[in-house]
């Protein structure tokens, strides 16, 4: 059970550290995902900060981290304490379910009923002790063996998250919060995130899934039996001199799916799901209209970087001055202007979502220094 | 009297250079003003234009160039044949009245018959056949002693130019197009431009003046009897070994002033001034958005530079990529981006003419590197 402070007994914490982010193309790169991006503002990757927020719930040897060996370098640099031995190499990226769950299995050979929790690299989360509590309450109702997700309460009829549609209260000791999940559901339109706003019953679905190891693999093994096979046989061979080769062969063949329809539904829809409620900040930043929102307060013109570089006048939106000269605006309105050394990008806010679609064009033009 | 061809006997070219052009920064700079970029998109300044415009005009021992000190390295290096004895370098830019009739005086004094025509530096002229005739008839028209302008028939009600109001058809042999001029007439609002284009009578002032040397300093010393007595003096040291210490005395009490207010438009009050109509495709680019309207065309998005760097969607406006690096674009409506190596700029075509208080905003703070 774990206890309103220090580390929780029991208890891994998993990373699994995925996604480019393309909408924020050029400030993330192939090289450079999200998750390796100071977005909060506080001088650290979004990485090291979910890294320092874990700290205080678990040892460093019971925090692991997913990822694609191309990024592998760039994680060990900005994760110092992290163990060779907590750190899983993707061949290449294939979403969710494998990470996690992979992690899960060989967290399970040192201690079958150890009780993971899930946290995605590139979130940006303020209010740790919220944060903590949450996680505590979600170990506490895991250990029940529910599979657990903290949801996060919201504040804005939001359409570009997930959302969680919470059932009846079922507190438990150390959990007085917790409360069944009746079903996942998509991005909604704006009329019907309104209602879900209005309702008080639907949480955004943060990506954090809490549970024991035992209980998420055996939920695997149902929905997705094939996967589940391979899972088992490269857990096996993760710390054996077998696991390259076994790694190299298997990967090809896995399933790209998100751990959300891998486990969460089919658990959901079984009963098997629960939910705690979370009243820290949150926020999964998805474009540069988001990151102007986080940074952005009350001033018209956001600047993430050296503000000295900006020059502005009856002007306003989000810019990012990282050519290292001078940026000056005239009388536009809620433009992004994101300045790098090798790529500007100029557009709206409106537009942000856009920016996707223009990294995929730059892709097929082959200009893939760039991205 | 001027022929239909060749250079013309008896007449001088004046090249006024001056003015940087603030409403163009960051592609005009203090030291790289207006009249030395390549405005025009045909590899060559604007300068180098105006000299091989002239060339079929006047030999180029018959070229005159008036310059600021810290321009004069790139003028001569634009310039090759452009003689010593032709080129009067100004302390700092007094304005237009003393570059020309500085320049008239000195023409005057191996010459004194000399017809001297002025032509700004950095105009952007095509349909050069139409200027060698309009200029031809000019120094037609200014032999008989009148002191001539080319006024460029309007094809718009454009609210950036002066306009020269021309009276009753003057003609005369070699200059059949000559029309007394009745007066000049300041920057006008858009209905009075409109009522003017309607009305076929008004021109456009392209600030180009053709005369007797003789007779302009004669305007002169009727209007500014001060200015042309220190130009006299100035004129007699030029080529002496007084040369620059007159000038660095007289210099500092030179009175800025336009030649438009020291004698064109006195003149006209006179009736001593007469104008040619022009029908060459005549601009005094003035900032951003006229730029983009001379190389508009029909496109939506008007590229000056490597097109292969700018990447957009859904979106129109001006790029101008000098930072050797790609520029994308993303659903921005009749914006203006400038991407220069030390500095950006980003605007729309509407606020073109904010440009000049955004280097004001510059020099306040004290970043003259950019200026």
């Amino acid at each position: 059970m774990a206890t309103e402070a220090g580390r929780i007994p029991g208890f891994t914490a998993i990373i699994p550290a995925g996604g480019v982010g393309s909408r924020l193309w050029p400030l993330s790169r192939s090289d450079v995902p999200k998750f390796l991006l100071d977005l909060a503002g506080n001088g650290q990757s979004l990485l090291a900060n979910t890294w320092d927020r874990l700290l205080p719930l678990a040892d460093p040897e019971n925090i692991m981290l997913v990822v694609g060996r191309n990024h592998r370098a760039a994680v060990e640099k900005e994760l110092p304490e992290l163990r060779e031995a907590n750190l899983i190499i993707e061949n290449d990226q294939r979403e969710s379910a494998v990470a996690i769950c992979l992690a899960a299995a060989i967290a399970m050979k040192s201690d079958p009923e150890v009780i993971i929790g899930s946290f995605p690299a590139d979130h940006v989360i303020r209010n740790d002790e919220l944060f903590h509590h949450a996680v505590r309450e979600a170990v506490a109702t895991a250990a029940t063996g529910k599979i657990v997700t903290i949801g996060i309460q919201p504040n804005e009829p939001a359409t570009g998250f997930g959302y969680i549609k919470a059932g009846a209260q079922q507190p438990l000791p150390g959990a007085p919060d917790a409360l069944a999940v009746e079903s996942f559901i998509e991005k909604p339109n704006l009329e019907t995130a309104k209602e879900y706003l209005f309702s008080g019953s639907y949480y955004w679905n943060a990506g954090i899934f809490v549970a024991k190891a035992s209980v998420l693999l055996s939920a695997l093994a149902n929905s997705e039996p094939e996967l589940y096979a391979a899972i088992e046989q490269l857990a096996a061979a993760f710390g054996t001199q077998e696991w390259i080769s076994v790694r190299d062969e298997l990967w090809p063949q896995i399933k790209k799916i998100a751990i959300d329809y891998a486990v969460a539904e089919p658990a959901a829809a079984a009963g098997l799901m629960a939910v705690i409620p979370g009243r820290f900040l949150w926020t999964d930043i998805g474009d540069f209209a988001s990151l102007a929102k986080l940074h952005g307060g009350i001033s018209d013109l956001v600047v993430i970087g050296d503000k000295a570089q900006v020059l502005s006048q009856d002007s306003s939106g989000f810019v990012v001055p990282q050519a290292g000269k001078m940026v000056t605006l005239i009388g536009v309105s809620d433009l992004v202007v994101v300045d790098t050394p090798d790529v500007l990008l100029v557009t709206t806010k409106e537009h942000a979502q856009s920016v996707k679609n223009i990294v995929e064009k730059v892709r097929l033009l082959g200009n893939n220094e760039v991205l």
